[in-house]
């Protein structure tokens, strides 16, 4: 099990930044460090802001620090932060959005692992394993209602209802997964859905909630919204590359995991369309992974190209995302977000 | 395992009713079946409301509807109607409050099922034993975050940060009880945080949420909120002594369910102090309730008079609730406040 420590805010772009570099994508990693430098006193004002959910004695709050502390890509706050900086920036009341966002992340991420039963989590071990199951739950309990606090907080009129909707939105879409659970589900619009509520639906409301905090105007938060959408579905179909095609030295995630979890993946559902034998293979994978099965897995998702197609979906949604710019014209901020869009899709972790 | 049907809104108090005419209670048997009358249409008002909940196909809706169908006391909601009419009534707005508070109930109702991995519910099999954990734990969420979009629509000033504030406590009292689950914990300031935590303080919620409607004054809605404070702790302690003394006919549940769950109720916490052997016993329970466990505890319970105590303590609770109603001088909505109080404390289920 690999141990790492709390990741500073910035980890993840230099990581992806040495990623961009060491695959001779020179200008990618010009345009990182570039976009890190000019987002680097927000993130640090994100990190302070932190540092505000109470850190009491009790095993609920040490099993939702257990996680927070572990750092994580912060890349719902990074969208709070820089759909603001298209209007008048990142105040008091956007760091007050960021945290709420990334609070619930985490409380998701909590309930998440006690249903997955996952061993580990941000390549140390799952809160879950240090405090129990029954602690990870009241922990995401708590880090929910702790976020509905601070966005209550921060006044901006309908961002609450917005993200009491989104809630709303993630729950019927663990829901869908709940019940396609350990099935090989082919369906693409289950696949959506569930995409679009679990992720997508948490980078909308930080788009928008970035945006109003900039004082943008409701076209402008809609554009923002929808660049969040899409990015969300960017960002997904690359985990799911990841899944099936990762490094485990750079994503600290075995290969597979979500396949272990019973979750039907994007490569998969479009390997599935394309190869009609790989039905039973990932039948086989059900009771368990041998190799022989990852081989085959392998095999199918090499011919049938589904990688190379999950990544090109990818690149297409960032390429939407970077659309809903259009309107904005040119500006620090808005290369920020297309820096972000394109380097959701190469990134390898 | 007996199965009941829901149970509709006055099963409480027609069970009660005739629970005191057996008993001999004549007068207070006369005084229930008023109160049920003086709220019968409130209450047939709130169960129309709980349909306004989405009957949606998804897994997560069908296990809180299974909850919630199987009926339970409403005691809560009751409270909500009850203390709006001390001033201008149960109005549209009242009804969604009582909406709220029943959601949220349920809603630590699914978690705690899962915590204390619970085979039955009302009478009925677990949500979780008929759709699993994993469900009950997003129907868990998904009820507190309908019943905070219902407190929002509501729009009363202040009412949805107090029930965010009474959410946070409820959690942390979930996890006082969780760090020593398993252990003897003879802790009095321990069982008071949990009781005034778990269930106090939505009862508080109710009874202030109610006089927030009825357009009642700050001192009134402080001293109703007073009167629904020692109200949960009297509901609570009853509920303690049903567990050590109860009639499972009437309870629908076996005795000791709390012991057998790891948790330290009030009498046995009276019992300890006053009979040292019993930490013994309760230790050698932790290992499995044998029938001469079971016997070693009742006796020490009939000789410490910890089940007498532990009653004259609810009864003084509920008297400390009705004090709370002196300033309101006499009317049918404090006749009735009274008779909840009471009742609380002669109830057999």
């Amino acid at each position: 099990m690999i141990l790492t420590n709390a990741a500073p805010a910035q980890s993840l772009l230099s990581r992806l930044s040495t990623v961009a570099n060491t695959r001779g994508l020179a200008a990618m990693a010009g345009r990182l460090s570039e976009l890190s430098r000019w987002v680097a006193l927000e993130m640090a004002d994100f990190e302070r802001e932190l540092t505000v959910l109470p850190r009491g004695a009790r095993v609920v709050q040490r099993s939702a620090h257990h996680l927070i502390d572990l750092g994580g890509k912060h890349l719902r706050p990074m969208c709070v932060a820089l759909s603001s900086k298209l209007g008048s920036g990142f105040d008091e009341v956007g760091r007050r959005l960021a945290l709420a966002v990334e609070l619930v992340h985490s409380a998701t991420l909590l309930h998440d692992d006690v249903i997955d039963m996952a061993a580990t989590r941000r390549g140390a071990p799952a809160a879950r394993m240090v405090y129990g199951n029954a602690a990870s739950i009241f922990a995401g309990d708590w880090l929910l209602v702790e976020a509905l606090r601070q966005i209550r907080r921060a006044g901006v009129e309908g961002l609450l209802d917005e993200m009491l909707a989104i809630i709303d939105e993630m729950i019927l879409a663990e829901s869908v997964q709940l019940e396609h659970r350990g099935e090989i589900n082919g369906s693409r619009s289950d696949y959506f859905r569930v995409v679009e509520g679990k992720t997508a639906a948490l980078f909308r409301w930080s788009m928008r909630a970035g945006a109003r905090v900039g004082g943008l105007t409701d076209a402008e938060c809609d554009a923002l919204e929808r660049y969040g959408l899409h990015l969300g579905v960017a960002f997904q179909a690359v985990d799911d590359v990841l899944d099936v095609d990762g490094d485990i030295e750079a994503t600290g995630k075995q290969l597979f995991t979500d396949l272990r979890e019973g979750k039907t993946t994007y490569p998969l559902i479009l390997a599935l369309e394309r190869d009609p034998q790989l039905f039973g293979i990932l039948a086989d994978c059900a009771r368990g992974l041998s190799p022989s099965a990852v081989h085959a897995v392998l095999e199918s998702l090499r011919q049938t190209e589904a990688v190379i197609d999950c990544r090109r979906f990818a690149a297409e949604e960032a390429a939407a995302a970077i659309a809903c710019l259009d309107r904005f014209g040119d500006s620090e901020a808005v290369r920020a977000l297309v820096t972000v869009a394109e380097v959701s899709v190469v990134r390898e972790a």
